[in-house]
Order: C-alpha cells, then sequence, then structure tokens
C-alpha cells in the first residue's frame, strides 16, 4: 500500500508543530535498534517495556504542546512528566523531556532558526518558578540521580517540592540548578553547554543515510563511543561507564558486535539512558531540518 | 529504573483523554507482534515500514482531537488523513481511523459508556457533509479497494471529492455511504453493525492478561481465525482469505506456526489489514475500558 507519489510527499516536508516533532522524537528514539542496554525495537529491560515508552510518548504531548504555546519550561516540563507517567513502566522519558522542552520552546519562541544560540537563549531565561516546578516534577517518578555534592543537602532533587524554599531563598533558576549537577549529568551538560551533542548529533543523522531508525541508532552508538554516559556512571562508577564507551567504540560499524555489546550490557544490567535523551533531542532537532520519515 | 509504586499508578487508571487513547490504540497496533502478515515491531514490509506508523500515529492526533471536541465525524476523520500521510511510506492507518474516529466521538458526545448503541449513535447521525469529506479524504492517500458494485460508479472512492455532486444529488449520509460496501468491507460492515467485532475483541483484550502488546497480538489472530479478512480477499480473492484464516486458526497458540504463518504471507504479499484495523479499535475500547499498560 505504498504510494510515495500522492501529494508529491518526500518525507522533509512534513506539516508538523514543534510538540508533534517532539513526540515523534520520543517514538523514533525507542524504537532505533539495536541501542544496546536500552529498550528498542527489539529488547525490553524486565518490567520496563516498548509499551511503556509508547505510552510515555503519548502522554508527553500535553507538556510538549504548553512549551510551543509558550508556557514556561518549567511548567511545560512538569506537565510532560505528569503526563509521561501515566503508565505502569515507571521512568520512560525524563532525561529526553529535559532536553525537548527548552527545544521546543526555542522553536515557538525565539526568531530565526533552531540553533545552539536560540536554546541557550531559553534555557538563560529559565526562572526560579522553573526550578520549583522541576523539583515538583521528581514527585511524578523515581529518577536515578547520584549523590548531590555536600554543599548540596538542601537542593538534593529526591527532596521534591521540599526544596523549593531553598531554591527561593537561594533566588536559583532553572539553569542555576542545571550547573549544580552539570559535572556528573549528560544532560545538564547540555543545557549548560549550548546543547553542543544534540546539535552535532543531529547534523550526523542529517548526512547519515539509509531508514531514519538506523540512523538513530547509529547516533546512539556514536554518542557512547565518543563520551562515557553518565547514568552508567553514576549507577556503576566511571570506569565501568569508560569501558562501555569504549567498547562502544569497538563495535560499532559491525552489526555482530553490537549485538554482542547489547545482550552484554543487558545482562549486566547497564543502560546508557542519558545516551539515548541526547539522542532523543538529536532527532527532534533532525526531524525541524527536514530529516525524511 | 522501574518504580511501579510511585504515585500508586496501577495501570488501569490512566489520565487520558479520548484522542490520547486513540493515538495509543494506534501505536500498540502496529507495536504488537507477531501480527502475520502486517507490520509490526519485529517486521517491515518492504518500503512500508515501523517509522511510517510511529508518524501516522502522530499525525493523526489532530483529527483525533477533532472528533474529542465534537467535530463533524467527516472532518475529523478528513484531518486525520491528512496527519497520518505525513510520511513516506503511504496510507498506513486509514482503516484504522475509520473507525476510531466515530469511536472517539462517541465518548465525547453521548451520555454514558462507550458502548455499541453509542457509536451507533454517532454513525446514525452523520451527513452528506461528512460522507463528502470522507471522500475528499481518498485524495490523500491511496487505499487499496475493490471494484465497486456496478451500480456505484458515481460513488467510486477514487473519484474522491468528483463524487461530491451524486453524494448530495442523492442525499447520501456517511453511513449510507457505509451500507454501500458493508459486503465487501470489514470496516464498514463495523459501522453499519454495531462494531460487533470491535467490541467483542475489546472484551477478549481485556479479559487476557500478560502484557498489552501480546494481548493485541493474540487478539489479531482470533479476529483473523474468526472471519476472512476483506483487505486479503480484496487483493487476492475470497478463497486466499478463507485460506488465511483457516491458516490463522491452525496457527493461532504455537508460536512456531505462527511465525511460519507470518513469513509466507510476508513472502506471498498477503496483507489482512481490515483485521489490524479492527485490533485498533478494539484496543481503543479496551484502553477506555482500563485495560493496563
Amino acid at each position: 500500500v505504498s504510494d510515495g507519489d500522492v501529494g508529491g510527499f518526500d518525507g522533509g516536508d512534513r506539516d508538523f508543530s514543534p510538540a508533534e516533532h517532539a513526540e515523534l522524537a520520543l517514538l523514533l528514539e525507542v524504537a532505533g535498534t539495536p541501542k544496546p542496554g536500552n529498550v528498542d525495537r527489539e529488547h525490553d529491560l524486565g518490567d520496563l517495556r516498548f509499551e511503556h515508552f509508547l505510552a510515555g510518548s503519548v502522554g508527553s504531548r500535553r507538556g510538549l504542546q504548553l512549551a510551543e504555546e509558550d508556557a514556561p519550561v518549567g511548567e511545560a516540563f512538569e506537565r510532560a512528566i505528569a503526563g509521561m507517567r501515566q503508565q505502569c513502566g515507571g521512568n520512560t522519558q525524563f532525561g529526553c523531556l529535559l532536553l525537548l522542552v527548552p527545544l521546543v520552546t526555542a522553536v515557538s519562541t525565539v526568531e530565526g532558526d533552531l540553533t545552539a544560540e536560540a536554546v541557550t537563549e531559553v534555557v538563560e531565561s529559565t526562572t526560579v518558578a522553573d526550578a520549583a516546578n522541576f523539583y515538583r516534577a521528581f514527585e511524578h517518578v523515581d529518577v536515578a540521580v547520584g549523590d548531590p555534592p555536600a554543599d548540596a543537602g538542601e537542593l538534593d532533587v529526591r527532596r521534591g517540592a521540599g526544596a523549593i524554599p531553598t531554591l527561593e531563598e537561594r533566588e536559583m533558576t532553572l539553569l542555576d540548578v542545571m550547573e549544580l549537577s552539570a559535572e556528573r549529568d549528560g544532560n545538564a551538560r547540555e543545557w549548560t553547554g549550548g546543547f553542543r551533542r544534540t546539535f552535532d548529533a543531529a547534523e550526523s543523522i542529517l548526512a547519515d543515510d539509509g531508514p531514519v531508525l538506523d540512523r538513530a541508532a547509529r547516533a546512539f552508538l556514536d554518542l557512547l563511543a565518543e563520551e562515557p554516559d553518565t547514568l552508567v556512571a553514576t549507577q556503576h562508577g566511571t570506569e565501568v561507564a569508560a569501558e562501555v564507551s569504549r567498547l562502544a567504540d569497538e563495535a560499532r560499524g559491525d552489526p555482530t558486535e553490537v549485538a554482542k555489546l547489547s545482550d552484554a550490557l543487558v545482562a549486566e544490567g547497564v543502560n546508557p539512558g542519558t545516551t539515548a535523551d541526547i539522542t532523543a533531542a538529536a532527532l527532534f532537532v533532525a526531524l525541524e531540518r527536514g530529516v525524511p520519515v
């Protein structure tokens, strides 16, 4: 039933809004396979299954829509997380949404193209209220986080809304909060560093060829090979994270080796989730820039 | 990262709107595997790939949202098809949406529970304008249809909007149009027969256990075993359609046999697409009735 010619649709000129592209990015990210150690089209991880990511994507759209309508970043994010969490699998896309919300906001509110400068303008405009809503979002989910720095006890995200008085007292914006954890969290580092890896990976996806799900899987593996995954570092230590990146570098380009790595990571419970988050953000930028689907 | 206890979420009490449930039904339908002869989590069909169904699901949401807001059925359907078609794969979910739009409308506009009576009330309220928008929707896609009855030349769906003067002259509603093809099209038969198979399959999905994607695959196979697929009949003849149902009946319950059937149907280019459409509609009803995800 293929009819590529009807309407002359060539795949790149989608009439999709930023919120639609962001939801599609979530779906393409989870479907892309193989993404060693993550849920993908061919892998579930125990009770965390593919359908939880499908429902999480659908539920996230409310918050993404708010971002498109120029709601404050924190409000849109908290709403996206509440919607994402309407399924039994748990935290499926917290990190993805932390990157996607400011990117959607940038498309909708900043004049000109979606660039590092545009999204930097968005994150630099965040407020204490955005920070408060970010902490509120933690009350919807259990997110794997490392031990905070000794001086951040009052701002441990596990305090949820309990941290808000401290945020207000110290006048911390959401960007300030991200700066607190930029050293140990790859998503926070995107916020503080102009979304460098997101935009670089988006350009790789655009320059690649073949079906978009294959491009997504290759982008994931390249990102993993290039820098240790910070979720793996949080859960298993920096040495394991470095070793996973070394193995990814060796395996990339060889489907048999990638499949072996995938089996090994699943068996060890090693989940390079931050790399998947950045892959989703990169897919969003690539979709906005016209990658065909 | 599973946290099934956070917020006490048990999977059935989703805070999802009818349009969100309908989009999720489209996604669960395409992900459910094995669904012999159809695109699913493990199968593409040549150039018609999984990602086309993901994009089709996201794009459909605009029309489903209109249905939720009580727009006329034909307008919501035409909008859903236009959105679905923003990808290169071609017609991915035309039949699914023909069933989902009146079901969403029924949830939103008819008092009480979603029942056969409620959706029958919706389809019986359709107008000539709804019929006209149904014909307009064919201009967005190539849909596999059989030769129309000899007396329906002026109303051949392949005429697209060109059929509208005839519709108006004969004062035909969208339900009248469905009655024209109920004999040879299983989706039209749902419209004219109180969505009997949709509601029966929804109850089977609810009574089943295990992950929802496994339930979806079993529901598909049961539907295929019970009645010949009308898309297969249109494309390959009624004898082939009957044989496919006989094979599905023999294979169900035996994963090895189901996998063999799947390979055979893909090799022969046999696509039981109408059965997939009814599976999507049944998933929607099951989601509305609280099936856990």
